[in-house]
């Protein structure tokens, strides 16, 4: 097996689950290379030691532009804050590194595409994180799209909805929080939830032509826990937009921070002229399924406990019955990655791949603030 | 169209059940029948003056011998506690009238056998009341076992759950306790609850061959309403039986009224080699059904909404989507009832099937005393 | 009890949720007033005939001109096609008749200004037959509302979603297809189903400030029922629109009859600061809750059971765990109607209450129509 | 951090779930022990060598004997089919190891009991892997319990449903079907699937006092793989019993793997006085709770989403919503392990409670045999 060496920038929630990622796909899936944590990366010397520890990433390091210098690191991925990503990818596809980068892939459409044309002009492997599409339930989605189950589509339906930022008293900024504050995360749920729900449905159901959205910040003020002072809330709590697709289906999308009762839950719902499908990212291993075929009074929603031997990704774990969980989108993504380095042909999304759903949040900030619909940029 | 004339004898819950039925039947199903609410039957001038007002009964009775007695009644109606029933069946079988009687048909097998040779010698229509089987997805489950759509059958497992009577303060006997006074009842949860999981399990899965049984009566003494006094309970409060199917099949049954958050809560599951099936009380208007020769990917449990025009007896009342209740089970049996008279066969289930329900239910209360497994008379 | 004389103007399947509850409210609410079913009116002899037969009107019409005219009528109740509603409701109103009229009210804002302005002239009692509201679980929203259970509200999203239009061989107009035919309904799933979400919107969260909404016509031609003729459809078969509601929360809202897979998926959910509810046509016995306040580890959406006697109307009907239907909205509402009128105060909603939903649905065309955000007339 | 240096015997299914535990542990928990993965043992030198390579162990062993005899290993994993388990823990305690056992602990009760014997005079800390409860909903699902919210406890029911062995094409014997071979299992569906009901029911509900059981082998005959020949089988594919726990509480358990539609669908459900829980294998990362203590109107079944900091073990891993799946219950286990070793008490369940659950396997087994109730050895 040939090694891989990874430099990884960050240590929050996503540097921990890339480095799972990486720990584990070789104990599961059957590649020709095989990650090595070679270096973590961060300002504070102790944080990243501890993390490094706890990870057996051989050395660490504090300065990134040491990191890509590095001849002994294969491939640079970037877990650090959004306002980060641009330069740190630049930099790294100029050191010819393989580039792995966490969504959103940019602050805004033009820093993406000033990304794209980097690692496009130095001809290096790269991917975005945009996880949920290997979450086996999701990729079971894509297959029957493809297969033409659905038929032509109607609708697409999709939203992320959360209740964490509901309290006044929640500071903005700092560590945890960045994704509160509007210079560091860009945009708030735009950004952060709906970026999600657009990769996956720019991947199922094709290119979006226009959007026509609307924005909220309910808590206009927070305390920012670096200046210590109380700043104007920059983010958008919560935004909602119609859409029309080029494949002529009507499509809405929700996101927000304050739906009071959910935590993290993702779903989207397709309805085709023949079947329609539904997930829910709180239910990650369940796919509904509509047949319309099936014979008339036995219709009925299909709740397929997607763990079986035959879906995908889950011949490599357990036995049929048995759930994974979330972070085993990571695995999957990695092991796609290093398949596709092996067979010389990229894995998806791209960094131009997730540039496209940076022009689609570009375009829904903008209907927002201009309260009319916005063509998408492509 | 004829007229049929009821005669009810009772005014509680299973009073106004039936009342509503006969009214309602008409409305909505082509019929040669039309049942006229005659006359009403209680105890109680005051009661039954009221109920017979409410609900459009012509004419009162206080003696249920003068009722059987009159010569313009058609049918006579049992909705009156289980300890009456033997009594009033057999005059108005000697009457030559029809005869519906509620559920359980007796207080034990050799009472209920006597019920049966009455109507039987007098050659009239009779039938009980086990409601669930005219719920549509209930009936549904029965059409497609007889399409052989399961196969064969490995498993049966049904459960009548309800929590209403866990306080000990709620005394026994009298008006809307009865069900709590042995006396009356004949036994707890076994004649009220597991009959009617009996009843259906008989009728989609055929005879059963032996049962072994344990009941426990968690409150051993209650107030009597009646008496004033602190008396020993007699019925079971809960019941557990194995049991062994003629058709090879293993089943579990069980009911309580302690099980604290069912209200209602009658479920029953079948297993067989192609296809399972289950439903539920509580979503009394769904049947969720797996089956194994869907495609392999795409299995998975179908939540059929049970509302379609071409499902059973759904054609005769909205559009799909629009749900019906628990009531509309007595219409459709008092609809195909009518149609059995009209075209001189009988409905289902009559005294002679119900009579099958109630050795079970002996034999279960004979188990749980002794111990062991019982075979079930036939 | 007095008797209150029911005119009854069609007979569709409005026609008959209408009489089903005429004739069930006595049987199950005290009231001073009892429907009688006095004279049923279509405008073919033959139809009306066996209407009026099979739900027992005493006698009947074919010219509603002389419904109006009779003495011995106390109320009109308008159940044809919409574009019937403003002129019969007006001569109605000055024949000074208590007026019902099935939703929408009217064709648009304009001509139901027109009626409001009639029965408010002629002070009668109206009511319109938005029914949902009488859902239990749905009058348990409300009042749950009411109690300030939820706090600030943030969020509203409604959905209503069909299947039943995706053929291309459907035809349009006449009877059961006059849906699809603009000129008798008006709109499309605007006025048929999203009436229905906006009517309950701005009961649980008040006055709708602005909308922004897109249509799509998927299937631009059908053959017409009536000329035989392959003609343009002129409705909308989907609508989906973003709302803002003038205390502040954002909503969405889509309306469907090409999702395949839901026959009547009427639902909505609210997210307040506090809590959030949930509630879902297909189940409607049920009502879904999430309550922040609740110990935090056992925090978690509750299935409530809306089935006990102190859930609204539920004490009325059977016992806990046995779940009533569709058709008991409109007896609910008939008896709320029939209480009103003895306590001479009126039941909501009125014309005037229907008219605010009449103005939102004339925001939602109209934005749809220019493509941009429009204000709600108030 | 110290080293603890294991020792796995066994690569098979449980030999992928232990390993995967001992890696990721130190990832995720704060423990002052390390696992090192040592040896890992089989008869096939080319398995093992493929397993030990996949999952980085640094040494093999084809003889389970020489692995014990090996100084440099601390603790023994016993992952091989069950009739090995007694000679090889007999003989890792004689060696003073610390021993991880799959279930069931043994072929029968005699067995466990000479095991339990041979480590306590060793001294040597064990465990049996019952890893369900250490699912973080199962684990709350106990912490309620201890708590006192339930009250007396009335009811308890157990199912363990599978469907993989309806086919009569399927043989019996060798690598991956040894569960199917008598010799080898020592039982079907009582040591492999009710085993883990048990132990999670003697856990959370304390000891049983008699069971009464029947047994079914559906399928008689089956070639079997080692010997190529059609053998009987000797197997139980269903049994169900009812069971009496010293507590008084009632409960019902069964398992079979003829169960179309369930791949592995463990459940459970306790009834208390005040509240009442339900949990479910198929989605277990979701706890069903019901409290009648909550405001009347207002009581559901709260479906908990257990993925919240504060919930058992989920503070390790991701953020709230986000599931984690069922290899983790293994992580969990082997954490608290370690963390036993370390503060110098047992890790529940140790041989001594996995004897328990032996002891009741026994009694169903044997009852199930006379066909009468049996006690608990205890």
């Amino acid at each position: 097996m040939k090694k891989l060496n990874i430099g990884l920038i960050g240590y929050g929630f996503m540097g921990r689950a890339h480095s799972n990622a990486f720990r584990r796909v070789s104990n599961f899936f059957d590649l020709e290379y095989e990650p090595v944590l070679r270096a973590a990366c961060a300002r504070s010397p102790e944080k990243v030691g501890a993390f490094a520890k706890r990870w057996g990433y051989e050395t660490q390091e504090t300065d990134w532009r040491k990191l890509i210098a590095r001849k002994d690191i294969d491939l640079i991925d970037i877990a650090c804050p959004n306002d980060m990503h641009k330069e740190i990818a630049i930099a790294a596809a100029k050191a010819g590194k393989m580039i792995l980068c966490e969504k959103p892939l940019a602050m805004d459409g033009p820093e993406g595409l000033e990304m794209v044309k980097a690692v496009e002009k130095a001809g290096v492997p790269n991917m975005v994180w945009y996880n949920y599409r290997r979450i086996p339930a999701v990729t079971l989605a894509k297959e029957l799209i493809e297969q033409g189950k659905l038929g032509r589509i109607f609708h697409y339906r999709a939203k992320f909805l959360q209740d964490w930022t509901i309290s006044k008293d929640l500071p903005q900024g700092g560590a945890g929080l960045w994704r509160l504050d509007v210079k560091v995360a860009g945009s708030g749920v735009t950004g952060d939830l709906l970026a999600h729900c657009i990769d996956t449905a720019l991947w199922l159901n094709g290119p979006m032509d226009k959007v026509n959205a609307m924005t909220e910040t309910f808590i206009k003020e927070r305390k920012h826990v670096l200046s210590g002072k109380v700043e104007k809330v920059g983010i958008d709590d919560a935004c909602a937009f119609l859409a029309r697709f080029k494949n002529g289906s009507l499509a809405t999308f929700e996101s927000t921070r304050y739906a009071r009762g959910h935590k993290a839950l993702y779903t989207f719902e397709i309805n085709g002229e023949h079947a329609s499908i539904f997930w829910d990212l709180h239910d990650l291993h369940r796919l509904q399924y509509f047949e319309h075929r099936d014979e008339g009074r036995l219709r009925g929603w299909r709740s397929i406990h997607v763990t079986d031997g035959d879906h995908p990704y889950m011949g490599k774990w357990w036995v049929p019955g048995l759930q994974i969980g979330y972070e085993h989108s990571f695995v999957h993504q990695v092991a796609d990655f290093l398949d596709g380095v092996a067979k010389g042909k990229p894995a998806s999304p791209t960094f131009r791949d997730a540039l496209e759903t940076q022009y689609v949040c570009d375009a829904v900030l903008k209907s927002a603030k201009q309260g009319k619909w916005e063509r998408v940029k492509s």
